[in-house]
């Protein structure tokens, strides 16, 4: 395969210096050119009333895979910033765990357009519980923002 | 003033019933007619790579005060569910702690239109960081679904 | 197949009742269970400032084809109403026509969840232009609306 | 007043080669610095299967009045593209004429984001009918593009 393992440890270390991801136990699935994958145990300490996972730590690991998919896309010296995402919540998010897949629609040199989906998975069964567009921003050394 | 206190104290019994928020340490400011305001103080546990706090963070307390928001106006035998939002990031993150005010611009029957204003605090400075626009949808009890 | 030509003919003739369809010259190029094509070609009456098909006119036919995709699967004593859509402008709107193609994502019993495709098209090239996703509300005849 | 005539000059220049506006018949009502109102009386020509103006009609004279809103902040060699955009549609488009007012919320240098309300005037009542938010990027001329 062709692609290239600095820029999959170089995810892998942005993420890592992500303390929310931590904090909502979330971790990297998968690295491709354009596409990552996120995924996250269920957690009561995540729940909204009704007991299903709050939409906003389902946008958060939708965002993440989004944004990390954009800049496998980028040159090394530049950072991604999400600048606006949009998230239909399509079904509860109940579930053992959510795997969010974000991967890149158009890989512009100033903006990219990202498509997320992200599924509940219960035993044997996987269901699609949200969808997000987004717009990550290529953002230069110059502003002091590193990956 | 004429706001029904019953109203108050369901928005803070439901908001008490989401585990999330204890998880990232928000709580409810204000509730008014239309209107909820959620605040959270920094905390390092939420933050991104570049030390702002996580965007999912920031769409979880506005998209709180928004379904809170609409929920003042519906009738109490109804539940909230948001069925879809748009969160632009106008700013970091970055501030001792972050308001988030939902209001709701159209209080339909079945589906509520909110607006969201995230703003970050820091001394005596105040400077919007976050807007949201949000779809409430007002679910009958039939649904098994409470506030 | 077992595509019912009774929601064929509702599409067709409900499109042919929307005026502004005719005044920017497209049509529906086809109609499938939860999936509508429209068609526009290019005309020069259409054009923003730079000559490209103006952004709107794009939002134009591929909300129609949404709206028409989610009204495939709704009953027939019910209307379609666009509660709120997003548009990604992918790449200016050049081409000789414009393939809008809205299909179902989540077929709910009040609301439906769509995304449309904008393609572009030049001879024998084609080329996404834009990306929508929307919400559509199905609405009772009781509203005195009908499709 | 200190707001420079050239710029409002620039805008009704620029709207003047929309050929677009002058198929449905809308005009500039407007300009200030970082906002710009845009009229359009009612024509059957324009509207959907229920007699209202169509949603993507709405979108476009809302999506112009955004754009030219972020053009007043932009440097004279600069050109303004809408990358995204999102529209609620908070009421049926029924009415004489319908005003969208378009206005910077936040004048980035590469990036803004505007928001959009248009109301429907009928003698002397008005109401609010559709809800914007949009991100316009700031583009060189060095891509060719001017306004």
């Amino acid at each position: 395969m062709s692609f290239d393992p600095a820029i999959d440890r170089r995810i892998r270390d942005s993420f890592g210096r992500m303390r929310a991801m931590t904090t909502i136990g979330a971790s990297v699935a998968a690295v491709r050119a354009g596409e990552v994958d996120v995924v996250l145990p269920f957690s009561a300490a995540l729940t909204q009333q009704h007991g299903f996972v709050h939409a906003g730590v389902i946008a958060t690991i939708i965002d993440t895979a989004c944004g990390y998919a954009a800049l496998t896309l980028m040159p090394m010296d530049a950072a991604v910033l999400t600048t606006e995402f949009k998230l239909h919540l399509l079904s509860p998010a109940k579930g053992e765990r959510f795997i969010a897949l974000g991967r890149v629609v158009r890989p512009g040199r100033k903006l990219m357009v990202c498509i997320g989906d992200v599924f509940a998975e219960d035993g044997a069964s996987r269901k699609q519980i949200a969808l997000m567009t987004a717009s990550m921003m290529v953002v230069g050394t110059a502003t002091g923002l590193r990956d």
